[in-house]
């Protein structure tokens, strides 16, 4: 008998659970309306370090090292790390998986990253593997934005649609057993793509990913938008999200009242980042810092979409495929 | 109980087999001395397509497409699709996925992805979770080239511990039951760093950690290496490979008598590819292509490396850190 429900959606009968988490953030998410719900917050964007992407290493790695410190664990307690990032190669988790010296495996899904790895963790628990999964991943403002356009330094004009890669790094650590919110159901996306071409416009290429996963979560496991208290995606930002919204209506559903999207909440209107957040630091540090920590949410759906292009097959005018990947979390 | 042996090695019970596999080349694969054993090989590198990049997109594309065609199954016959490559961002494989409209689960293990999809496959099925995973990984060596290093129209001279990225595709079926190579164990692989910061120098990269993964399966299992008929290890080169067998050596591990390089073998040695062939397609078309349908071969270890560098660290003066995952196959 597999766990497979429905068409993508996979059951956790064991129900692995999120024993502890960590989050870090750079200065303008400290800034940030949510600012102080991060466990750390840097005051620069180095952190002492030679080059932005050695940045984006320290922080994942302090933020590791946090994650086992909350509940006196060390990397030997840990029977795998799982981990990926948007840096070329996945560096960020490489070099941090060099440095915790526990077996890695790694994952590219964009920024899709955080729930594809709670996911995966959640499998090799609930599949009798692994008792203590450690999972993390990053995005860096300055380190992203010269990989995928431009350097900032450039000071090219950006268009309201665009969103700002979240500086900062979440880790969770998953278990067989524990206190903490616990990982009912995990749903794997398809990929999608509809056409969109322009990479400063990663709102309108995902939100069709994730409007598939969403539709296929409720479809597979028979339940509505009000049976659960809350739905979060990751980095859709304020006009990706809109157009999510719009999606399901069409397929008759009405999430409205228990949506937020992470990168739409991270920032201020004032902090001049347009639609809003983006990275997948973004859905990490948002959902593990704030919304998981919130008693008034107890049934809760997150998914994580990703835009899946990279600098090379948009220059070559390739579309922009995008995927999310979900997970039901009760507490 | 969970089902860890060990340190990093995991038992599969249900003995998860690859029912069906395919394998595509390029003309310089086709032209060495295994040309015959790929299901298809191409005559040129293009493709018939506008790029490098597309084309390793169409030889993944056919390859999946053929492994399926096999036994007449279809994309929707199909649970999940785990793949990865060496391409930022993993375009092949996002590209790939996006045409099969199958949910899909996207790895970074640069060369080891082959051995590390095969094995999260198995963990799914062996979980409970999937009855069918394809996997998939490729490499295209002037893709790769240009990336990583320099434009082959560039000319550079390479010095003789380089290797030449193979042109090709592996994918394989991974089911819960049926006819085929059983895999029987996994060994997630950590990564090692000993200082290497020459990114024409894989080998000597690697081997160390395919050395420290090696050795964990035997200890692990409680097996020596007479216990199995091959051990096969991805694309260490002529060069990584004798460091490897210098490395166990010192550790009392004989493997002399049953090890071959996938890297070490594709090419004859008059086809001027140095130290032998990379890429993630070496591992998986040689194994899949060559060494899996060898009758004298029945217990088998194959372990895929992979340097988790990105062109930007290593400029950077970072050390290239590397991985090796492993798997135990019975036929």
């Amino acid at each position: 008998m597999t766990k497979k429900i429905g068409k993508s959606t996979y059951s956790f009968p064991s129900k692995p659970v999120i024993i502890s988490s960590a989050t870090v953030a750079g200065p303008k998410e400290g800034q940030g309306p949510y600012g102080k719900e991060f466990d750390k917050v840097f005051s620069d964007t180095i952190l002492g370090q030679k080059s932005f992407e050695k940045a984006e290493g320290k922080m994942m790695e302090e933020g590791t090292k946090l994650a086992l410190k909350k509940i006196n664990l060390t990397e030997r307690d840990i029977d795998v790390f799982i981990a990926g990032d948007l840096l070329n190669q996945t560096i960020t988790s490489n070099f941090t998986a060099s440095t915790l010296g526990i077996p890695f495996l790694g994952l590219y899904g964009a920024c899709s990253t955080f729930v594809e790895s709670l996911m995966v963790a959640s499998f090799l628990v609930d599949g009798g593997f692994v008792q203590k999964a450690l999972i993390a991943t990053s995005s860096h403002n300055l380190a992203a934005e010269r990989q995928y356009r431009f350097p900032t330094e450039y000071g090219g004009q950006r268009p309201p649609y665009a969103q700002h890669t979240v500086t900062g790094s979440g880790s969770a650590i998953v278990a067989d057993k524990g206190q903490g919110p616990k990982v009912l159901f995990g749903s794997i996306g398809r990929v999608m793509d509809l056409g969109i071409k322009d990479p400063w416009n990663m709102g309108a290429a995902m939100a069709p990913a994730a409007a598939d996963t969403i539709a296929n979560i409720f479809f597979d496991t028979n339940t509505k938008p009000n049976d659960y208290d809350l739905l979060l995606t990751g980095d859709l930002g304020k006009f990706g999200s809109s157009i999510l919204v719009d999606l399901l209506k069409e397929r008759g559903l009405d999430i409205s009242k228990i949506y937020f999207d992470c990168g739409g909440e991270i920032y201020d209107k004032n902090q001049d980042t347009h639609s809003g957040g983006s990275g997948c630091a973004c859905c990490a540090i948002m959902s593990l810092g704030y919304y998981l920590k919130q008693p008034q949410y107890k049934k809760i759906i997150i998914v994580a979409t990703g835009a899946l292009h990279s600098p090379t097959t948009y220059q070559q005018g390739e579309n922009i495929p995008a995927i999310a990947h979900g997970v039901i979390i009760e507490k």
